[in-house]
């Protein structure tokens, strides 16, 4: 099993998560640095190779259709090689200065489409609102679980972005813990809302109406910028104009214009900059917290162009060299 | 001149460093995604090709020599591309929710050896040595300008680190601004002392000795371990065993051992890792602090053998597969 560690000085947990019989030497600088792309006719998450996978925790099917056979449009399964375990007890623990717990969690992938597709935006937009209200059932179904207090969906595409299968698909994982990120964010916008009594995301998203220049689309519900300070070139935000916490409730009816913009924003990034590999991410409230005044799920996009080196591993800072102001222009020219 | 802006969720300062000349489309994904390794012939780092780089703003040479001459030792130049510039005033300002300021400060190279080497592991110790007092000199002369709060020396090897020229360098990035990770790692610090009134760092270096679970080197002044909570494989930091704040005020009678634990370290890594790319940083406490009781300088050693997915950036957890109790053991291992 894995272990939660923290870091005593800085906050940070890690996931220690030993791959079983996997030695150090298997670290090797000289081995590939990636998963080779598993050839379609053995991918794991085509239609009819559900055999494969762990059994399903979750589809959307058509009839006639039974679990674990074909005829889906999007399946749930356990990760095979899960980060977190489901099974167990946190077992929280001490050892001096050191604090850690057992690695318990959720870690399930969603194949979002039985067909071999790269990316979801070949999809139409009736596909994309199930891919969607997938990851709100799954977050629904797991803050039951009173060991759970938060939940990242996430999708990895590309190579350098730490994909290792090509099948579009995207990854929940389930947290005993709140990650230092949102800890982060959370703190930030609490500070705001202290001080000027409203939600930080909202005058963010007001300002850059009225600024018009980091816009990439502006919808009725929803709006995509490039943020003030972003630390990476192209990086795209997705807010709901309305104030809404949790990912996992937003209402059904906004669905359909946020399967919208989200596809949109990606055909834009994929064409502007040639299928880059991304990490797409679902920053939203912790499952303990109601619905806070001052936090705001939204959805960042990371386009992976360009190398994290020492200077932002050290400081936390960010060098970009895109202004956002000039991605924004040159996404919104991109048809 | 690259522009330093906040985001204001999160307190998190980026460098917008656009590239002259280079367009949205430039960052095409199907592009070389480093630099080409620069061969030895041109490479301007190499003894000979002086008058290729800025002026010097530093070196260490052998007589007979004159400045931006052979005969070097150690040498430094401005960043040819630099993030901050040096000349200019910060202007800081606010934009409605943003901040943001000129990107002024200083980013300097610091070429470790004259010869074309990779890395710095066949240099003789003593070399090492003036290696360390160029980063303690550099640091000593920038701290006396008052718009500069903090330095960085990091060390970018290999093209998944980030690293764009082979011969073996180091940096120095001074900011205007005390960056959010070491404002992290002072406010964790910080909190510790007031609980227990000692240093977190001290208490580390005494519970590793006594654990003696992750130490890889621990020589009299000096320990090199794998963190309890690591976010890499194999990551490993040096820390001296006495409280020293600052790293360029450590005293010139300890610089030898600190030579030496570093090259066994590196040497350890490359034999164990056959020759990772990595990231090297130092953090130290910011200029414009006296010496705290609770902050102890040290050297953090990334090796870049995984990548980092949606998940780490949207969380901040990392997932790490080798305990560094395993790493530990294992580098202790190799001679």
């Amino acid at each position: 099993m894995s272990e939660l560690r923290k870091d005593p000085i800085i906050g940070r947990w890690v996931i220690i998560a030993p791959e079983r019989g996997k030695r150090p030497l298997d670290f090797n600088a000289t081995q590939p640095s990636a998963s080779p792309k598993t050839p379609p006719l053995t991918c794991p998450f085509c239609e009819g190779n559900e055999s494969i996978t762990p059994p399903e925790i979750y589809a959307l099917r058509q009839p006639p259709s039974t679990p674990n056979g074909k005829n889906w449009l999007v399946r749930v399964v356990p990760n095979k090689f899960p980060a977190l375990a489901i099974e167990g007890n946190l077992d929280k623990r001490g050892k001096g200065l050191y604090d850690e717990m057992h690695g318990i969690g959720a870690h399930e992938i969603i194949i979002e489409t039985p067909q071999h597709f790269a990316s979801f935006t070949p999809l139409p937009d009736e596909h994309i609102q199930h891919i969607l209200t997938t990851y709100q059932a799954r977050m629904q179904d797991l803050k039951k679980d009173t060991r759970f207090v938060f939940g990242l969906v996430f999708k990895n595409v590309g190579d350098r972005a730490g994909a290792s299968l090509e099948h579009s698909h995207s990854q929940l994982v389930v947290t005993p813990i709140v990650p230092i990120r949102i800890l982060g964010e959370i703190g930030g916008a609490q500070h705001f809302h202290n001080y000027r009594g409203r939600c930080i995301f909202c005058d963010i998203i007001h300002q850059e109406i009225d600024d018009n220049e980091r816009i990439v689309i502006n919808d009725e519900h929803f709006i995509a910028v490039c943020p003030f300070a972003p630390r990476f070139p192209f990086e795209t935000w997705i807010l709901p104009k309305q104030h809404l916490t949790h990912f996992e409730t937003t209402p059904s009816d906004l669905i359909p214009d946020l399967s919208h913009i989200t596809k949109q924003v990606f055909l834009k990034l994929e064409k502007a900059l040639n299928n880059p590999a991304y990490n797409m991410l679902i920053h939203t409230t912790p499952f303990t917290m109601d619905s806070p005044e001052y936090y705001h799920w939204h959805i960042e996009i990371i386009p992976r162009i360009t190398r994290v080196a020492g200077f932002e591993w050290g400081t936390g800072f960010y060098i970009n060299s895109v202004p956002p102001e000039d991605a924004a222009k040159y996404l919104q020219g991109v048809k």
